[in-house]
């Protein structure tokens, strides 16, 4: 009997090859104490794509797709025997255009890099994220990525214009539109987008670029009531007529765990409110923009919307805003072991879901902290929970509390970050049935061997 | 033998049912002359239209399902023994939600209905087309329509978060997401968005809304090369930073044929120019966004991007200005009989693109006009062609002149209409027959008796 990985050599230079031990181990993922992975193929085009998986399909292979193994939900762990293919190869950008603003890349490209390549022709890539310099296009494609700019340009199946994706059987989907407009036949793409590479493997792109905003203007605000945060996101919605580029909310305990845990982070506001609010508007005009800006905020403070505010003057300032909401890793760490949340729900019911979870969570635990804080103006909130221990009872009993009330609410239990393996079992608390029933009927009719990244997403 | 329609009064009432000749013509779509299907059923809710299907589904029937009527490929055709389900009664708005900015309603309404509710809230429906009168909800969705402010809001899917569909063997697919992000498995809705009722049909919907511009800035300029068209186009969109409405061109012939064929619109350039432009920006306060708008032009003016422009100092005047773009029927009419068209590529193609079909059409025949205007910001333009008969051997003459360019370009015969049974034919030249291949796979997959819109898109 030939050995699958001789197969392989036939089809890949040896030295993008590894096998068992000898795969790094940045390849493993979660599991990574567990197994190894048969072995790790790195191909270098579409081409060597389809061969491999006619290899694993006929073999009945389990093949997991890696990009830049920033997931968070352990959508590109592996275990014994299976074959990962990584796709950090497949890296070279094709094209840039300014006119029709797109860029065309192959799936490996690494976000950041992209970004900086568009960036130079003054348009903007609308995805990003913290991971930018690890995540890949692919695999920001594949888990449709969220991050920072979603109220204004969308999650990042709203940017894909086209793709190229392998199936199971080997068979190279290249529908590599470019046009913000076709509606030939069926929109195959979504298939792929968000499907967490258990539908086919993307190896190219076409991401649709904007024009690079010329201003930023950022400010905190206090705010002491939810009807009038609704009211503020409301009227800025409106008021900023398009150029509301960021509106990123935090709880009070949020804001004190910050305060008292990282006493060298400089805190905008010194009085106790019991939301505060990081709102940026993205324009074309940095003074102009930054009046109308300044305008809004002070019809929002005289008509009592808001309690206080504090404008960033320079980038200097704004990075320093910015630092309250993103930079706060170290806080983590001191609340560690924590259990973290990607939870979306309709914006009206966010008051009811954080009182009911902190509630909840105090008769359950002696000694808690809930975090909340997130994109408020996506619907998505986050929560950063720490009862004392990372036990597997304890992170299920905290699952069942947090997911209860999303299932309540209609929300989801992933906003941006996926099901993968760390959601699976809770995927029926926010899909019902019926649509379950579709998702595996799509499976078996794209994947009948299930070889691609079974045992993500559903079973 | 049980007839059909005594199982079908089973289920609805008897007076939601019309068979054979007692069927009113309009629901006979361009094949009305032809022969008429078996029966119409008007059902009031997804349970009615989910039973329905499983008798068809059962007995192998043929379902057509319907909406407003107002599609332009031949969407909602019947044939001889078809069962019309057409979905006008599901005509509840059951939610708008002013926060969470979502409508939530049945696939029966009708866009222009919709519209003025959500205006009531002071928020906008992103989609607007000139069938707003007559389109509903459902039928929007499934053929993703485009219109009128694509620049601004994208494509109907854009603007779906969630939406309930029956599929052919009656299952009632209910993914009634109202969330901007949610990544709980597969987005499903996408599979029954723009496929033209071929793999479900839509009972209900979830559609996000935007708030309403306070502002109209609208002007009309001249140009004089393709160059400087697209520089514009650059320039204004970055410049008026997400404002940007509509951008709106036409072709010299065009203004010309609108102007010597309807002697009471009002023109608004004198001197010729080779390219027009209707270009509008959506904001939120009339003053301020009318400096901003009138400052952008002089630019343009000033640096030659632009030879003319006149600014709508008034609703009145802004309405004279989109006449001459969207209140051409009667020019239409006096060219006719015309073959119209309805394509996408990219911006930088269109001016070869437009130049090589004159060309060729030139060459092809005798004497013939070819008229060129459309959502150029999109990437799709609209022909109107006359070539002095309506002969089946000169229209396909005339789709393989242009549908062959187009196929060269990589841009689609199809950017906003769909397919329908009028493209079918012309698949092929657009999509690849990987591709093709796989819409049949998920047409099996979801309908494998098809019973659902068959003939339609591919065979």
């Amino acid at each position: 009997m030939t050995d699958i990985v001789d197969i392989f050599k036939t089809i890949i230079e040896p030295n993008r090859i590894k096998v068992g031990d000898k795969i790094p181990i940045k390849y493993l993922g979660k599991n990574k104490s567990l197994s190894r992975a048969e072995c790790l193929l790195r191909p270098v085009n579409s081409e060597e794509v389809s061969s491999i998986l006619k290899v694993c399909n006929d073999n009945k292979r389990i093949v997991v797709a890696q990009g830049g193994m920033s997931g968070l939900v352990g959508g590109g762990d592996t275990n014994s025997g299976d074959i990962i293919v990584s796709l950090e190869l497949l890296n070279t950008i094709y094209e840039i255009d300014p006119v029709d603003r797109v860029l065309i890349a192959g799936a490996g490209v690494i976000l950041q890099h992209a970004q900086e390549k568009v960036d130079e022709i003054d348009c903007m890539l609308p995805v990003d994220l913290g991971a930018r310099g690890s995540a890949t296009l692919g695999g920001l494609i594949s888990t449709n990525a969220g991050g920072n700019r979603v109220i204004r340009y969308g999650m990042t199946r709203y940017s894909v214009l086209g793709l190229e994706a392998v199936t199971a059987n080997g068979e190279i989907i290249s529908s590599m539109n470019r046009m913000i407009k076709n509606n030939a036949g069926y929109d195959l793409k979504q298939l792929f987008i968000g499907s967490e590479g258990s539908l086919g493997i993307i190896t190219k792109c076409v991401i649709k670029l904007y024009p690079k905003p010329n201003s930023f203007s950022t400010a905190f605000v206090g705010i002491d009531n939810f009807d009038s945060l609704k009211e503020f996101l409301t009227y800025t919605d409106k008021e900023l007529s398009g150029g509301l580029g960021a509106f990123e909310v935090m709880w009070s305990d949020y804001y004190d765990c910050v305060k008292s845990n990282y006493p060298s982070m400089q805190m905008p506001l010194t009085s106790k409110y019991k939301y505060y609010v990081l709102i940026e508007m993205l324009g074309s005009d940095p003074i102009k923009d930054q009046e109308k800006f300044t305008d809004a905020l002070g019809f929002a403070l005289n008509n009592k919307l808001i309690e206080d505010v504090v404008i960033a003057k320079s980038d200097t300032d704004r990075k320093k805003l910015w630092a309250i909401r993103e930079d706060v890793y170290e806080v983590f760490k001191k609340l560690s072991p924590i259990f973290t949340y990607d939870v979306s729900m309709p914006i009206k019911d966010m008051e009811f879901f954080a009182d009911e979870t902190k509630k909840k969570m105090g008769s359950m635990f002696k000694d808690s902290t809930t975090l909340i804080f997130g994109h408020l103006g996506d619907g998505n909130l986050h929560l950063v929970v720490s009862v004392g221990d990372d036990h597997d009872e304890s992170h299920r009993k905290v699952n069942n509390i947090i997911y209860g009330i999303i299932s309540d609410l209609g929300g989801s239990i992933s906003a941006e970050h996926g099901i993968g393996t760390e959601k699976k079992d809770y995927l029926k608390m926010t899909r019902n049935k019926q649509e379950i029933d579709l998702m595996k009927t799509l499976k078996r009719s794209l994947d009948p061997n299930s070889i691609l990244n079974p045992g993500k997403i559903f079973d």
